[in-house]
């Protein structure tokens, strides 16, 4: 109940951050709704397909893809008070983030899958919906290079998945997820904590 | 049956303007087969993956997939003809999305989902072929910017759809949504419809 | 049992130049792990859902994901060994592909599908992990215009098939494939073999 209110939060603010990426690629309305709906509920898609969960969850309650469509084509006309309330969405989405994290451990969990396979969910509900929208967008997936992120979903899906293991109830564990998830997200962000990455000069290649 | 002659008229057509984006991306044979295939049957296989529809049309009539990737490697040869025949090929385009956009309809009526899905379905079957091409040619995706497609995808789909609900039969209401679909898609053609699009400087991010 | 070997060599391999790819994008580790692992185990994955083929592989054996993860991030620490390697990797690449064919023509086989599928089947075990690579990390997919590399695949699946329908057991045919696929992309690599191409100049549109 709690995760489901999280989640329509969550899905609408995730459409309201990628139709901004759609307006700066100057898209027309259809191209706002699909960045708007693919970064929203992406993430979710390719998760199902991958595990072959289905109904998908939007084709078995289209109104989640009617929230993520309205929710982009709104933007385009309130995208100045979107820019203004940019910490909002920041924190929206850091919540979004541990809500997705969440859920797509609990889908795997139900389907009887490996705990790698379930933190393995969680990363791909939580991370390809801004793959996605960076690749139709065709702009540097930022998830790969910026502050931790997918990082944060492998954390909160492990605290999760260890919560329950350890016998505490589901809301307990829901919960705290939420809480330490999102202080780990936003400390990320002010703190600008990074993975370690790979740089690599262009001459060193095998093909 | 004249949806059939008519989708494989519309899967050649596509493969061979598929068949074009290859060639000034200077790509070899196969490269040629695999856009071609992607422009004609990808937008049915992406909607029968999000539907859970197996086995996907190519897969249970190779002979499609055969049919795309003969047109492709065929469209090499006479590329100068295809390009002079444009009219022409415009003409075939906007049959195509529409015979796309009846079929996505029925294989998602024929699921008994919910008419938002059915709409999505078309949508799908109709635009995400043009995507993959720009997406593997790496190009600016035409469908998020140019002229009315996907917004003709979902008049012709409604239409079917309230043409059925209404009580006309099967293959008028194909008929009339091929005939108004078509005159739609090729006015939006002629006299540049678009729809409104959204235009924000690249300063405005919230990431 | 010798496939099985020769598999787990060859997405370690896979993985290993995936994140060289990765490196050059200057990614973070996650970065390095998703380009690894769709670089390894891409083209099965995107087999498995176009044939619904379910569970997926790495799903069904997560040790899968965990090598590629691995290998992915130990490149980071050794890349200036497997750049001094790469005659060895682009010796095992050819294995790889070779293996990846043959395992992708028994998983449609095994679904009873039409030799048209099989061999489709082997193309896209054996080539979407490339080209996977080549989209995330936003790059000319090579394998659309460089030395036979699909037509190997293809080659591969054919001769594997014809064997098994004159009779050869499956583990002569399986050795024979690899022995001959393998010498036929490695001449392909020295010999600068291509397909024939398809240029176009940019004007030569119909959109």
């Amino acid at each position: 109940m709690l995760l489901s209110v999280l989640y329509i939060i969550g899905i609408t603010a995730e459409a309201m951050t990628g139709a901004l990426s759609a307006g700066r690629k100057k898209m027309d309305w259809f191209g706002v709704m699909l960045v708007a709906s693919a970064t929203a509920i992406g993430g979710g898609t390719v998760r199902d397909i991958l595990l072959g969960h289905y109904p998908l969850g939007w084709v078995e309650n289209p109104e989640f893809l009617v929230i993520t469509c309205v929710a982009g084509v709104v933007t385009t006309g309130v995208y100045k008070w979107v820019i203004k309330l940019k910490g909002l969405f920041i924190r929206l989405d850091a919540l979004g983030l541990i809500v997705f994290s969440i859920i797509g451990t609990k889908v795997a969990m139900g389907m009887g899958l490996h705990e790698v396979i379930c933190v393995v969910s969680a990363l791909v509900t939580g991370v390809f919906g801004g793959l996605l929208r960076d690749l139709i967008c065709r702009q540097q997936p930022l998830v790969l290079h910026d502050e931790l992120y997918a990082s944060v979903a492998l954390v909160a899906s492990v605290l999760y998945l260890a919560l329950l293991k350890f016998g505490v109830n589901d809301v307990t564990s829901t919960i705290i997820t939420l809480v330490v998830g999102y202080l780990l997200r936003m400390a990320a962000v002010r703190f600008k904590w990074r993975l370690p990455s790979f740089h690599l000069e262009a001459e060193n290649s095998i093909h």
